[in-house]
């Protein structure tokens, strides 16, 4: 990680969200995005996320991506204290299986966006690839290195269905 | 409503939201319980709520019931910041008739409780009784008040199906 | 367990269920709350949760904890017969993960309050953080200790993603 | 309705679940079974579903057919507390369509079962029908009635999709 | 098994359904209620299921307990074709859990009713006493040992939370 | 309607089904594939069912369209009767607008396949143009018919989103 | 696989979805019909996927197959390039069982039709006899294989509920 | 709207979709940021979809937004196919309400994002806001308009539940 401000905040409820979160970071590794990761937790550590939100556009952050599960909170607070993209990440719960994080991320009331992605791994490394996509618009190179990855899992998809 | 700090906040998202938390201070009213209520919205406010929530125990209230619906974030974040006991209340949503909201209030992590009631009208009403049942505990008045209410609430429940 | 009652019952339908509600014996342990744990089957033993209920706040209880699961009887039956708070648990059931046990428990009819925390050990735990809140509102000793857990709770989520 | 106890009786939470209910009664009516309506909140009258549900074997009754909605506990509680067969029906709820009806009447944990019909008035009437088949095992002329009922029904079934 | 029709037939749909269902068997077995139990798969042998149902109240069944997963039709199928009472339990399926199983037994029209258990091992074991229920209707015998086991049941609760 | 066999049948399980049924006739008459309506219950009417699906093969039909809502147990049982494509349609129902439906049709097991459409008019519509791609199969000129219908349906999606 | 154009293409997401999907290559295979299966992403490879489904009337194939999950638009793609008849399967998913799946494949809008069946294996099985249903109308000698195959499943379904 | 192309296309599978994507375009109408509305359906145009998706970034578009109901295949084919963002909006369906839309839409497999927002007109309203959000970033008057657009907004939300 550099020590200026990279481009893309990756924010989680708790530490244990991360063997899911860490998708988005590869993601974003792989297309030679800079990121920073750390737990907030909207309900445990309030006033971080209070600090965070309200400081990231300033701090130099392009893009949120939050990650949480159950009543996850985080993505649409988050998106309430800044003008910065956030993207949401539904982390699949015990009993539920990720339904409660889809709904308390996706359903937020008009006025507050949040760009919600699929439940679990795959919206990790989708959070990773969309804030990449954000980035391109005004990044030439990176729009290229995205280019190059859509056209290489292009290629790597073989028609066998046996190896 | 008196002057001093009523025992009793009622918050909501949305003004769109009164038709149904009504029902939370008149069971209130009924029970000679004293409230406050006013909208904050976990989104578009989120100083406010902010300032409402570390604040509202020094404020003087007591029990805090908090309405919303979709991606219903008020209760949890209110209770993220204070220890006075937060009720939860799922505002019926357009699209998926509450559900969405239930999830997003009940779901919430171990260590920052959020006692939810009932969708809609019956547990604004519930969130009204549960405030007073919570208070009677030190005001012998309210609870000789709350055991006549509920004395009266059996009387009036006639056997017969038709008028 | 103190020999005078406690302030705190917490209930359950099946010993199968101690497990989950154990999280809410050791929340209360924490905070240093005293309670008391009994199986009161609302199926199987409907006399003794009459007896229990009908009982309960003269017995010296101040608030119960019911936890059940699939189709949860336990707590909105005692609530039925008590005006003492009633905190229910939905407990995960096998087919259904316990979204039948959380709609059992939420959906009263206005005037029997339930509230209702998440399903399973998350849910366990905060019915016993939300029981020390409501009793902190009048025991001044106990509301410093439940600050002080909040605070220990708020330091305890390291930032870092990884050990 | 006859002076002596009938043979089946049918119970409500709620005035208002009449309307739907007496479904039963007529589909009762129809097959010249006799049957008894009263309102029996589990909620709001728990004394009263208590003395119902211990004295309807002595008092003479044979069926019980229960009808709720939202967290619908009658059947369920009913069915603690009588060896008689209790017939469940869901009432159309407001917010989840009945849905919570259904789930928190049909499971019910082993050893005290609940006969579960369907949402709303299919189910009404069918637990009026049900009931006069458990009846009809021992009483040939409402077997005989029956088997009319099922013919006449058949008969009823135009194959044309137009009047 | 006697050589003689017992009172109950349980059928199933399939083979796999048999650790579930045994559970009604188990519980007839302690009531000293006699059964016969079959395969007959609504989908794969319809002609079996129409030959079984339509003769079944001649061949001296008094109860037919049916049990299936999915796109369980064999309980509603049963039902359409004797007048019988016809008790159905949802077999826990692979992908939804048996609410599939369940909703297609328990949403049957008006005017054919199938008497829907929970889903799984404690809906087959509430089938055998519904059934049980049913025929001590005009079995005192029977009642008692319904009654006996019910007070057993009870009995066997303990109130200690641990061994 | 021809006097001879058509080669779809459209079968529903109720008249109430027709208006949404109708669709499908609809469709198939813009095709000019001929078909042939009528009411068959699953429940009500088993034998008729019993006697069509058994027998449609032989009678000259080429391809079955069920409707049917709730317990929708129609399309699965002729499909259970017949070695013809059974095309099923989930009819919007009152209190689960269909997913009880759609569960009961699609869940068919291994063996025996419903080929399912979506819930209501849409579902309707497409069993009828599935119909007729199947017919299509062996019938060039209903191939061209088809061809051209698609043609048309995709010159009439004009671009603008306002008239 | 033959070298000429099978009549039966069997298209998937991705490999991973092939042990699902094998079930219809199997199903194909037991009835003489011949089929090639290969891998189309609707998402990864687009153009593959509308280079297969315009051509696949061309190529001669009669009935597709299309396997996938999450939001599996594959199924209804295909079927918007092809009037060939498509046959969806939903496999299951990791978060939400394949209910995602389903409810992607099977709720089409009017004019595009998709034969849905059921999630997982069973459905794959069943895609395959619905293919060869749809073939057997225009191949008497397959028709007869199928005849057979389903006498003898019913054959194989014994009535004993242990070995 | 410019003759030049503007940044936003807002694309929808149907006319009948822009009631509610019309919200979308007020919120980038109320912003100052210029769009381009028009009917691409994935399934009755897949040939214009094809164009569309193939040729936006050439045409000069940043951000895609697409609202579609049900089998909602229009987001993600879209983003299969570009490298900008793609924002998806489930437009609220029928039967099921927008569930089946929101699951279609946002369950995308790893490789292929789609930002999802809420159900109906709050997310096409979000929609909106979040294009403007992402080309904020690299346009220093918008972002100042976006500032003024969310001050005013938490402006406007006065503290009285009533007028």
């Amino acid at each position: 990680m550099p020590s200026t401000t990279p481009p893309v905040a990756i924010i989680m409820g708790s530490r244990s969200d991360w063997p899911t979160m860490k998708g988005a970071a590869d993601a974003l590794d792989n297309l030679g995005v800079a990121w920073e990761a750390k737990v907030v937790s909207a309900h445990r550590t309030p006033q971080r996320l209070f600090d965070f939100a309200t400081g990231a556009e300033k701090a130099g952050y392009k893009v949120i991506i939050a990650g949480a599960g159950g009543a996850a909170h985080l993505p649409g607070m988050a998106a309430s204290m800044t003008n910065l993209p956030v993207l949401g990440v539904p982390v699949q719960s015990k009993a539920l299986s990720g339904l409660d994080s889809l709904l308390s991320i996706v359903q937020m009331p008009g006025g507050v966006p949040v760009a919600t992605l699929a439940i679990g791994e795959a919206g990790a490394k989708n959070a990773g690839l969309l804030a990449a996509q954000i980035l391109a618009l005004s990044d030439t190179a990176l729009a290229g290195r995205l280019a190059a990855f859509r056209a290489a899992q292009t290629e790597s998809v073989a028609e066998s269905v046996e190896d």
